[in-house]
């Protein structure tokens, strides 16, 4: 079973956590055959570990993360893999890879690019 | 002359304005009469003041801030508003308002979902 994990910086009110979870349930809301869930580098539960974790419990053997970031950070670049590297050494069947941040694809700019002209 | 002026946190990594960058540049290829103009809360220039004096200086009499925040946090809820009235006092006729950030925007939410089901 595959599994999407839009994985977000996180913040110390946890409402800062509503427009992840709106993404997550617009997936749902197409009906995917992949699992959709979120995660957390900080401050909102689930962190990432845990969220994988219980992922592959559930039966999960390919996990794609999707960041929930503008721009490749030190957040993406540096602790993003080492979480990850963490996660292939308890899990080494399972299939985990990291897409681009949001704000490399080019319709997720245009996008905001509309949005913002409207505004 | 109206500005829309978009508002991003800023990181120590100047590559990280990248899309910000981006979005400013499709905003323009659509040839909208608005300038369009991005600023900073830190590390990376222009900060939000400079960049409003600037358009100011430059005859705009009307800007919108858009900010490029995920979610209502710490630094559009507090750091925004006092950086804004700062702006009003020191450019009285200037009219100065704040979109929602990109996060609470459905277009937005659903171009970010269908990202992140193709990643």
């Amino acid at each position: 079973m595959k599994a999407i994990l839009l994985f977000a910086h996180g913040a110390r009110n946890p409402e800062w956590a509503g427009p992840i979870l709106a993404i997550r349930d617009a997936m749902r809301a197409r009906r995917v055959a992949a699992r959709v869930e979120c995660a957390f580098l900080e401050f909102i539960e689930p962190l990432l570990a845990e969220a994988i974790d219980r992922l592959v419990a559930e039966g999960c053997n390919e996990i794609v993360v999707v960041p929930i970031f503008m721009a490749s950070t030190g957040h993406t670049q540096r602790e993003l893999p080492l979480l990850l590297d963490a996660a292939r050494v308890r899990h080494a069947q399972l299939q985990l890879r990291v897409a681009a941040p949001i704000g490399e694809a080019a319709s997720v700019i245009d996008a905001i690019a509309q949005y913002a002209l409207e505004a």
